[in-house]
């Protein structure tokens, strides 16, 4: 669907299929400007003064709800904070009726959370024309602001990541954040991206294009620049054939001595929540080679680039017509 | 119960009933004021600047809930937001003491919603004298704040109640909605209310007084002004000895061909969540004569007038003694 | 655990143990700047502006949370509100695991509440040095801001704590509650704190150094200045061999007859949630004598109080370094 307006502005983003590369090169510019060390104020602005996010959650994600929700209060927003399993859905009220009437009451951006994959595209496109829809990661598809943050977090340690080698192991053929991860990677010239994982949590022969496939963590991270972990359920351990966390972890969990074998300088990310001693060690989590508290606090900066730019091209088209 | 502070000031909304036509007329216009087109700013103020409004939530209800806690907030309150099957009442707290801990921190405005219908009335009963109790809806007798914002509804479109023929359709026996509409489209001089609702549904004789009372949709519509349709649960429909969904939505479902009953300018009005296909199709609640979305939108201009009115009233109160 | 700066500033506030009695006064103080009587506009100040407080609450609790939220908002500050059972601890993600991802998203300030007595401390002890912890209550050892809060209201009423007979009445040996009270009114000096409870709820032998135990409530609060009732449970009664709540009503009840023993102006205080008749009588929680409306709203200048100086220590901290 189309996630821009006629002049080229971002209105929603509920995938990062599609966008160009300078599109998201500006996205992360602009998230870099919003980055301060922990410890200083982050930034606030006005920039959303006037201006009501909704967060619309089916599935629970503290940090992401949070990210969302201090990012838009920090651009001075009113904030609506809903949960829907909490809430009218008890009633039956469906995703599009909520939206719909949160649209009544002058919410101006949508952030939809849900199992459903199609479930964020489906709302984009039936929006009022002055509304935005963001996705807060919907089925297995698409987290688009995590794609953002991850490449965010690469380039301040890589300074590019045109070239660079980048492996995604574990569970990529359930997760929404090795696909995403994928798209931005990809479009910004990352010439080598690697799937690494057991066969039955591979993605299907037609996903991830371009990608080396490899079924062994010791030869897929085998001299990358970035190893991104992803998080794995019990549930599909066992679809995997191997008994148990331990046995997983001895198999396919990142120890300081396998990352050994990326290149000297590689960074280790996760988008968390973390299985600690299940796909990665905790001293590898928390060693000096984890960029995975920096993603986090990028995942403020993004989110707060996403509503700016969503509002910022709003406003220009309006005063253009 | 008194309502009023002695100047006649708005202090309680806890029902519409004894409120007079010159206080409604008051509220409306000033609710009138805080409407904007849908893509508008809407209007912020800071005339709740230091006030403390809390939600207390007994039964779900997203709408209303975001609804007054937006209202709030344009108007520049802090908002505390309190679902009591989350919280206390898991220790048996009752909601009056919760009530008055929340007073004790400076809570000034309390919304209650609860399926008791005494409790906001008891609730108003015993606060502090500058503390104000907000009606959310209340068991199956009152909902005033639905009530004004359906009153203003068909102003918007109909530039006045008196002298209108408004139909309301279908569970009139559980429902607050439509004992405030009643309520309110009676003292602005509606001379025709229509109560149109299955034997099992129909309220008791002695209440909606002077109301025609109908059994059937098709006779019970025709020619009036207003459609008002309500939601019905399942439970109901097996109580009216109809036997499911389908057959009600054959029976009592309001449909285009049906509307074509009513006056060519008629407006369909909905307080949601719908049941879409079982008591209105889906093509007249997206309709051109739909007014439910107009509802949503005029739910937040009602609640940013009510709650101005009372804290404004208690301003004007506390400087003249 | 160390709570203070190196220049001697609240850096955490975890514990009373181990505070100094001029600490204890300087934020007593503070605090009664915070207090307005009900009615009046509660104070608001910008001190923690760009200032970003999470609530972390594994246990449900209304009021503390309002309160510790309230107070933070009244001073500025953002506030994140998270209930970890609704959330990712569905995942398994750690309570540690949170907080770090709240804090890399610019959180500056943990409010925790858990049934276990060493997370918060756990917590302060691993958090990144600009960030403070404060204990909103955990396990039955430490609710520091509600001994703070007890402590201010006998001052409000008693101009002084230094030499006043203070009786604690009820589940002592579960209480939290009753270890932070005994911990404040100590160091500040009373000179007959009196443990009040059947022999199944007494403290352990080794815990409240220096208090007068009693089994009875009417010799117990026979001629004190301060009868402190507590919460009791109902699983608890059943371990006094006593058969019920009426029957613990009639020998542990504060009723206005067994008031009459303590001091003519003796007050009574409860930390809430009351349960009326069976530990306390009604008419004496709401009476003359009672100072439990007050502790209440003495909770949110407390907190206020608590919030600015960490923030404000931090601040110094950070300009002479």
């Amino acid at each position: 669907m189309e996630q821009l307006r006629t002049d080229g502005s971002l209105r929603h983003l509920v995938t990062l299929e599609g966008l160009s590369r300078s599109l998201l090169e500006q996205l992360l510019e602009r998230s870099q400007q919003f980055v301060r060390p922990l410890g200083e104020k982050p930034p606030q602005r006005r920039s959303l003064d006037g201006v009501t996010v909704a967060t619309l959650f089916t599935e629970p994600s503290t940090r992401t709800r949070v990210s969302f929700e201090l990012a838009a209060q920090r651009l001075g927003a009113k904030v609506a904070s809903v949960e829907m399993q909490l809430s009218s859905r008890l009633k039956g009220e469906s995703m599009l009726d909520t939206v719909r009437t949160l649209e009544s009451l002058h919410v101006d951006v949508f952030v939809l959370r849900d199992p459903q994959a199609e479930v964020p595209d489906f709302v984009a496109r039936n929006v009022l024309p002055h509304v935005s829809v963001l996705s807060g990661g919907a089925g297995s598809d698409a987290h688009p602001t995590q794609g953002l943050l991850d490449a965010l977090t690469v380039l301040q340690h890589k300074q590019r990541i045109a070239g660079l080698s980048i492996a995604i192991v574990g569970d990529i053929r359930h997760s929404r954040v090795a696909r995403s991860a994928w798209r931005v990677f990809s479009t910004l010239g990352a010439v080598d991206i690697r799937i690494v994982a057991p066969a039955a949590l591979q993605p299907d022969a037609d996903e991830f294009a371009d990608c080396h496939r490899s079924l062994s963590i010791d030869t897929g991270i085998a001299g990358c620049d970035v190893v991104m972990m992803l998080r794995i359920q019990k549930e599909r351990i066992a679809e995997t054939a191997i008994p148990d966390s331990a046995q997983y972890f001895a198999e396919w969990g990142l120890t300081a001595e396998r990352l050994r074998r990326a290149k000297p300088d590689a960074i280790v990310m996760h988008p968390q929540p973390m299985n600690r001693e299940v796909e990665i060690a905790s001293d590898v989590a928390d060693g000096p080679q984890s960029a995975i508290r920096d993603q986090v606090s990028n995942g403020v900066a993004v989110r707060m680039a996403v509503l700016e730019a969503v509002i910022e091209g709003r406003a220009l088209a309006a005063s253009t017509t």
